[in-house]
This record gives C-alpha cells, structure tokens and sequence, in this order.
C-alpha cells in the first residue's frame, strides 16, 4: 500500500486529532519494536493461533551474492515476527515497569506500522501492512480494566462522530469474533454504501491472559503479589477506507472538513491578460484572511490552485478529491465584491454567492455544516439500511441473497454454536452484539433468535461485511 | 529498543518542529511500503552492496504448529527486505508519478521505521530498528535537484541550532563515506562529550543513478524523454543520542526547552497538614497560567507533580529528567507571593527567588535563555575540543591516541586512496570535507594533506565516529 499525499493528509488529520483525545484522557506515547521473538507469540495460546496464519517471518540478516544472485544468509536463531500488534513484545517491557500498584493504571499508546499478511488485499481496507495507534493499559483491578475498555471505546465514537461523521453500531462482538486473547472485545461497526458492514475500531478487555503470557505482576497495598488486568485498543488506516466509502458519490471523495488536508480550495479565473494580476491578488488575499480564521481552533487550510490549467479541470480535481469547499473568482466577482462559493455536499454546479467578508467571516460555520450534513445523509442511510423486522432464518437468507446494498439485521441472537456456520452459507456474520438499552425495538418482539429460532434475549446486528 | 513516554516526547517534539520546516519548504508528506522486494534493492549496484550486509528478510508469510513447535511456513516466492532506506521502493511509485516536466520537482517526505541489522547495537545511536523521516525528492536538471540538497541541509543546520542546541560541522562526506548510490552526501558531525563525532542528518545528491534504476523518467518542454535527478535527506531516532551525549551531564540528562514533554515542572511543597491544600491551590494556578503563556508560538509545557512522594525525590528525578525548570511553592511562598524557580542549566540548589506575576510573565525568555546556555555551553566544547594545528600523521596518531576525549581535528586532505586505510590503524575516519569559505585558519596553512603529506587545497575534519 503507498498512501499518496492526499491520502496521507487525511491520515495526519486523523492521527492528530485522535492522538490529541487519547492524550486527554491520560496516555502517553511511547515506541516498541516491531520485530517479535516467535518465542513471545507462543506465550498465549489464543493469540498465536490467531494470528499464525498472517505472520510475515524474518528469518536471515543479511544478503549475499552467490553464483551472481543475491541469496538471503546469516539465518537467525530464533525467527522474529514482523509485529500483527503488540500486546506481546509490550507485555515484556510493562513486567519490568510494573512492580507495584503505584505503577498502576499504566496507559500507553503507539503509532505504528503492523503487518498481517493478507491474500486477498484491498487498498485502506485489507492491506499486507497498515498504519494504526494501539493503545496498551495494565490496571490494578478489572473494574478499573473494563472502565478503560468502555472509556476508550466512547472515545472512538465520539470521534467517529465528531471527527469522520460517521455513525455506527456501538456493541460487543460475539465469541467467535473476538480478538484472539481478549474476554471481550468491543467494535463500532459502520455501513458502507454498498451495505457491507466495516469493523473501524475496536477495544479488548484482555482480563488477566497477556498479564499471565507476559508476568505483569504488581504488589498490591495489602502486600500481596498479584497479576495486572490489562486492555488493548486501536483503529487504523482502515478509517481512511471506511470514509471513502461510507461519504464518497459517483464524483468521488467527499472528506469531512476535520479530515481535510485543505479545507477550502481557491480557484482564480482568470479569462483576460489584463486583468489576471488583479484575480491572483484578490486570491491570495483571500487565502490570507481565511488562514487567520479559525475552524475547530486551527487555523482553516487553504490551497490557492494558480496552476496554469483549466479552472474547469481545476475544480474536476478538488471535486474528485472531496476538498470541502471552492471558493471562484473572477474579474466581476472582484468588481462586485463577491465571491462564487461551491459546497462539496452540494452539486458541483450550485454556486453560492456571497460577499467577500461575509465569505471569510462564515467559513468556520460554513464548514461545520458540510459536516453536518455528511453526518446526516450517512445517519440516514444507515437508518434505511437496518432491517428490525426479519424474523427468521429463511427471512435472513433471503433478505442478504438480493441484488443491491442488504445493510444490516437488528435481530435476536441466542449464543448458539451453530450460528456462524449457518450465517457462513450466505456470507453473513454477527457483526456486534447490542447494549440492551439501545435496541427497545428488536426487544420488544418475542425473543426467538433470528437464526436458530431458539429463546434469545440479544439483540445482535448481522451483516455482510469487509 | 524501546522509547519510553519521556524519551518518546522528545521525539514527538522533534518530528512537529521539523515537520514543519520540511512542509514549508514545500514538501508534502506520503507514506510507502516497509517490505522492498529483492529485485528492486538489486537495480541499483552500489546501494545493494552497501546495505545487504545489514538487511533483515522476510522469507515466510505464515506459522505453523509443527511437532509441537512453531515454525515457519509459506515460502515466499521472492524474499522481502525491511527497508533499511526507500530509495528503491519509492522510485517505483515516482517512476509512475513522473510523466511530465510539469510533474516536477516532486518533494515528498515520509516518517517511517526503518531496520539496518546490528551486531553491537547502542541506545538510541545504533540500533536494528530506528525512527526517521526521509525525504525523496525528484528534478529535471541537476542543479535543482543540487539546490534541493544543499537547502534540506540548511534546514537540518538552523534545525540543529535553534531546536537541538547543537553546533557542529557542516560539510560534504568524502567518496569512501558517501550513501550507497549517492554522487555527493552532506552530513552535519556533531561532537559528543567524549569527544566522538556522531553523523547526525545527511542529505544526499543522488544523481541519475537512482532514476536510471527505477525508471524516473520525464518529457521535458523540448519534447526529450529525459531520466530525472533525485536527492534524498533523512535524520532520526539517533539525535535524542546526540542530545543525550551532547547537553547531558553528571546529573543526567539535560534538554533545550523545545525538546522537552514538559517545559516546566511544578513541585508542591507541602510540610504541613493544614496548608497543602492552598499549595496544591497555589500550584494549579500556576499551571494555568503558564499554560496560557506562549513559548514559540505554543503554550507551555507544564507539569504539575502531585505524586505522594518526598519533595526531593521528586526533584530529583526531573533533574535526571532534565526537565529545563523546576518551580516550587511551599506555604511561605504564598504568603509572599513568591515562588522558588531552579534552572537545569544551573546547579541543583541555585535558586532564584521570584514575584509570582515575574516567574510567570519571564518564563518564555527563561526558556529562550536555557536553550542559549546550552548552545554556547556546546559551541565552547566544540570549540574547545578542535585543533586546527596538527600537521603530520604522527601528530595526527599522537593526538588521538591519548587519554581523554580526542574531539575533532581540522586539517588537509588529499583525497588519497591511502587515508581510509592510514587512519583505521588508530580508528579515525575523515568526519566531512568542509567548504572552502569557512576554514580560513586552515587554508592559510602549507597545504599539506596530514595524513599522506601530499599537496592538498581542502580542509576535513578527522575524528572517532559513532
């Protein structure tokens, strides 16, 4: 995968301002290394089972030529594990930082590269190697534990939110789908537009296992030795993909204004020699006000494109990238006053009209209401796109065997073991399973899972998914 | 290794303030594969015999329980290296990113780890596996892409001195120490307190070499399809190495206030009961209001520190931390309205007694002045620790074979074949040839290279490296 700069604009966005939140509540960053003894995978049975299949192995050191060809030698010891995550080779470090429960709660983040050796990959979605932030916590207690899980979790979704302008399921994934280690793992699962479902983030309670796999140990107040209860959360690049499809239309990209690289794109038009000075002028004086204007306390970022194109390819291109807002001026526009403004969430030919200082001096509003809007025609097509009313398995076959986005199933699930594999038969899984208090809907019907017609007390949403 | 939060801060610091420079200097970031295929390392002689004794490969994609052992499995058909730099990996996206002149220059940056295998590895200056940015940078003639060079070099100089506090020599590596593929390399040699040279940035003028391997080619405004002219510039992980060896002393470490996760320590003083609860009061104040102060163009950086331990522990681990100012207040300061302010740059003990509204309104010019002290304090070192007066090889062999810290000699230098070889015996090597304008004292000399004692016209510095 190679993040072009656009793309990794978007990235920088996001890492800034999730970084920022997961500093807020108490963490700290730090860097670990990204080659794993195989010896410390094998600690926790859970995880390397699931995570052997998907190892990239280092195996030699170093190259030579032999018989004209470069031959990998100098082979190692012990195989390294380029890092899938690192629960593991950061469990070795917090057994040394953690000796008592003043070291406690210790709450660690990192931004990293993992790999996951992938077949079948699928830019910003499934990619051999990805960028993500893992964060790692060692508690004194399992409440203290689940409390960061939860917490972590509320932070994704209000970033999701506030953030990307992405809705989601908020819930807790079934068994099966948990992180290989973890008692309980929780996910936010957001709808794309083709109605598959992607897993955006997620945020494990790893109880006592890594603490066991790894010897995190503290001795407690009342003197006793006693294992750490730790957790695990992160999200990744994956983000990328998901706004791409969940806010993307037939003319391309549509970015949230927080996620922008730049937020508003000046474009000259500049259809006479004469007066072309004049336009440029009036352009980058405008770049200049609106840079000393403020969206969510950061000065708005501007580009003035004065490349010597067509200002019709010009604005082709910021279209096709999702910039928020275009901003056109011309020679009439600078008599008058007047600049031509285009909303991305809006038709590219609806332009919008407006004096020069009432322009600058609405930006910030301007951009949260594209915002705004985003949010909402997703919440909206997340709302037609969930089906509360399927019943049974026959039901559920049906609805996910039709052409076009089947989106997602709210219904009763029982827990049976036998559910994957009858979902696997059409490609379905149990996406997350809900809190009670946010599904009165599905609850109210008689309590019969959807998919083995056994007494259920659930809610769970199924789905296709990435 | 592992960077721990503190450690980690510094590099956060350190990658916002050159990240920052790198962007106005009109480079965009991006970000590219960590796995080179062996093919692509191979296109370009010189680097592959330059790196392959230090490459780690990956040879298998997978793991498997065999006999009760892990093992790995899933034979890779061509065997991966984790990129010990990406001059290879990223001329393959910017052999297709170039099509046209009008596509140049291209000026991107990417911050990435980066394995180079290590036999005797050494904190934070040799280590398997650092942190960097490099940036890769595409021209249509040479003396852009000679411009480009020269001015990143420039960057990473007024970066040195005004983030790091670092002085040092700037100047050109000789041929035998020049980037694998690289026509010319600029490095900046930054002398250690033991009097050791440590390359702290280099920047590289790579010719055609690398656009011929990966193909960068242009048609130019004559119509020609012409190959490109690359450069590529790096600095990493191994400047917290050189600021630790740099600034630090006895008491351990001591960091430039730009550098430093936090700029100010505040440290209650609580010896009674009744009155801690106004201190912590007093303290909290405090930290508002000198976070609401700026020090470039950012608030400062406070910490408060209200662990429930002895108020000398505490100070004394920010000083180990070097931590830039410590403040206390104790029960007596708030009926005076006073605080105790300690500088690292000073001793332990030094204390200056201030008006609260003082210590609060000077202390973006305390921190300036604390980076100043440390710059001048460096500058003396090197200065002191450079002889411009040795002559001869046995001069040369003499200085460098005594007790103590040996620093930098500036002297003549042929260019002989012979030298590397001559100053191995007493493991010196030839740190940069320095330009002509800012070795006056040297020039003026007879002209003698001092290590073979033939005719020379241009000055290097000798010393022990790093």
């Amino acid at each position: 995968m190679v993040i072009r700069p656009w793309g990794f604009g978007i990235w920088e966005n996001i890492q800034r301002q999730l970084d920022d939140r997961i500093k807020a509540t108490g963490h700290q960053n730090a860097y670990f290394p990204l080659f794993i003894p195989l010896s410390f995978l094998e600690k926790e049975a859970a995880h390397v089972e699931g995570f052997a299949k998907e190892c990239a192995v280092v195996t030699h050191h170093r190259l030579e030529q032999r018989d004209g060809k470069l031959v990998p030698v100098g082979e190692l010891e012990e195989p390294l594990i380029v890092r899938p995550t690192s629960e593991t080779i950061i469990g070795d470090s917090f057994s040394r930082w953690v000796q008592s429960y003043r070291d406690l709660p210790l709450l660690i983040n990192q931004w990293a590269n993992v790999v996951r050796w992938e077949m079948r990959p699928r830019q910003f979605l499934r990619t051999a190697e990805f960028l993500w932030q893992e964060g790692h916590t060692v508690h004194a207690t399992e409440e203290d534990a689940m409390r960061e899980t939860v917490q972590m979790h509320q932070v994704y979704e209000e970033f999701f939110k506030n953030v990307l302008a992405l809705p989601g399921f908020v819930g807790e994934k079934c068994p099966s789908e948990r992180f290989p280690g973890a008692e309980r793992s929780f996910t936010i699962e957001v709808m794309m537009q083709d109605g598959k479902a992607l897993q955006a983030c997620t945020s494990h309670y790893l109880g006592q296992h890594f603490a066991k796999a790894s010897d995190i140990k503290f001795l407690d107040r009342d003197g006793e030795l006693k294992y750490a209860y730790t957790t695990s959360w992160g999200a990744s690049t994956r983000m990328i993909g998901g706004l791409i499809m969940a806010h993307g239309d037939d003319d391309g990209l549509r970015l949230p204004p927080r996620v922008a690289a730049k937020q508003v794109v000046i474009i000259p038009i500049t259809p006479k020699a004469d007066t072309a000075a004049a336009v440029m002028e009036a352009c980058e004086q405008l770049k200049k006000r609106l840079e000393a204007t403020h969206f969510d306390g950061r000065p708005i970022a501007v580009e003035l494109d004065a490349r010597d194109i067509r200002g019709g390819e010009k604005s082709w291109q910021w279209i096709k990238r999702g910039a928020p807002v275009r901003i056109e001026i011309g020679p009439r526009d600078i008599e008058q006053g007047q600049v031509s403004v285009y909303r991305r969430d809006q038709g590219p030919k609806d332009r919008i009209t407006l004096p020069l200082d009432a322009a600058v001096a609405g930006m910030p509003e301007l951009l949260q209401s594209i915002h705004e809007s985003y949010y909402a025609q997703a919440v909206a097509y997340h709302e037609k796109l969930t089906r509360r009313d399927i019943r049974t398995l026959d039901e559920l076959r049906e609805h996910f065997s039709g052409d076009g986005p089947a989106g997602f199933v709210v219904g009763k699930w029982s827990g049976d073991a036998s559910i994957d594999e009858l979902l696997a038969e059409f490609k379905v899984t149990v996406r997350c399973l809900l809190p009670q208090q946010s599904s009165t809907d599905a609850q109210s019907q008689d309590g019969r899972c959807i998919v083995t017609g056994k007494p259920a007390t659930i809610d769970a949403v199924y789905a296709k998914a990435y």
